[in-house]
């Protein structure tokens, strides 16, 4: 309906707004509308950062983060630990583990989570690629950084599986009470797993 | 600190989306990674969507609607009623009014309503080119479409005033329950309205 008022260009950018996720129909509407507004200010730099990311980001061969350098910054960064490599299902775990600073080692990403219900299978994760590089003598521990979920779970056992001949230790994320959290609102799950993994204080 | 990780350009391309209304730092973060995922399907199309807006879309000079075309769609159509004016603050709006196929007028987007806590005056806003559209002989009512918040209401009393010399009617939309609305949740200023605007049944 817009399309008559506003002429198919201004409708085509909304769509393509509206396929990111956070942004729905109407909203996507608002930051046309935004954009549009702000045309040198926010519409051409946008334009060109995209430009730019299309021409210049890959794939991490080694390890699947994203970079516009090949190996990526972390794979290449030779004070990262190569004895350690980190396992995460996805980019953006990867980009929350390194906002925490949380480990030296390098990471490995799956590119996603076992789910027989979403067809994604074995197949479709780079664990291939982690067998081989687990095997690479210098790599002592493969740390499972995936989620808490029953398909991160069941990802976790399978990759653990995958790994057995490998002459490293598999170790995997503590369970437990979130900092800053209160006992009365944890699930029954977590608590018996802090109870169960509780450390000397 | 991402920066660190995935370098500059993905960096930059989180902060731009972040500055689009309804995207946070962290959903402009999951909006990137998922551009970058769908480089072909998404990321480029809307790069190329973009530069295209970037050069085809303007302001129409008559009504101040955003078309790439000038005057605008609206504007140049005949079958609009020339004799109708729809006074809007935004485009967003004159969408909404389309949207609604609310009218067959013509628009004039004044650009904000008066808000002098945020320095908005007069000259801010196209109340000039308003009159002078008002004083064209075949003009013969502005409609006020302005929200019913004080700004809105402010801005309407204003207009209203510098239409005085104007050969117009000058009417508003009507205020009243909202269709699917109902009477328990609605507020004791819109029920006093409504009940003083009953029409009949």
């Amino acid at each position: 309906m817009a399309s008559t008022v506003a002429g198919p260009e201004i409708e085509r950018l909304i769509q393509l707004l509206a396929r990111l996720p956070g942004l729905g129909p109407r909203s996507a509407r608002r930051a046309a509308l935004h954009l549009i507004k702000k045309r040198e200010a926010l519409m051409a730099p946008l334009a060109s950062a995209l430009q730019v990311a299309i021409e210049r980001i890959q794939v991490c061969h080694t390890c699947g983060n994203i970079d516009t350098q090949n190996p990526c910054t972390i794979c290449s960064d030779p004070r990262r630990d190569p004895a350690i490599i980190v396992v995460v299902a996805d980019v953006s775990d990867l980009w929350a583990l390194e906002r925490a600073h949380a480990t030296q080692g390098r990471y490995h990403v799956l590119g996603a989570t076992l789910s027989p219900l979403d067809g994604i299978g074995p197949q479709d994760l780079t664990i291939d690629a982690l067998v081989t590089r687990a095997q690479v003598p210098e790599v002592t521990e493969i740390i499972l950084a995936l989620n808490a979920t029953v398909d991160g779970q069941t990802t976790a056992h399978y990759v653990t599986d995958m790994l057995q001949d490998a002459n490293v230790k598999v170790t995997r994320l503590a369970h437990g009470v979130p900092v800053g959290g209160e006992l009365d609102y944890l699930d029954e799950g977590t608590l018996s797993a802090a109870m169960r993994q509780r450390t000397l204080f």
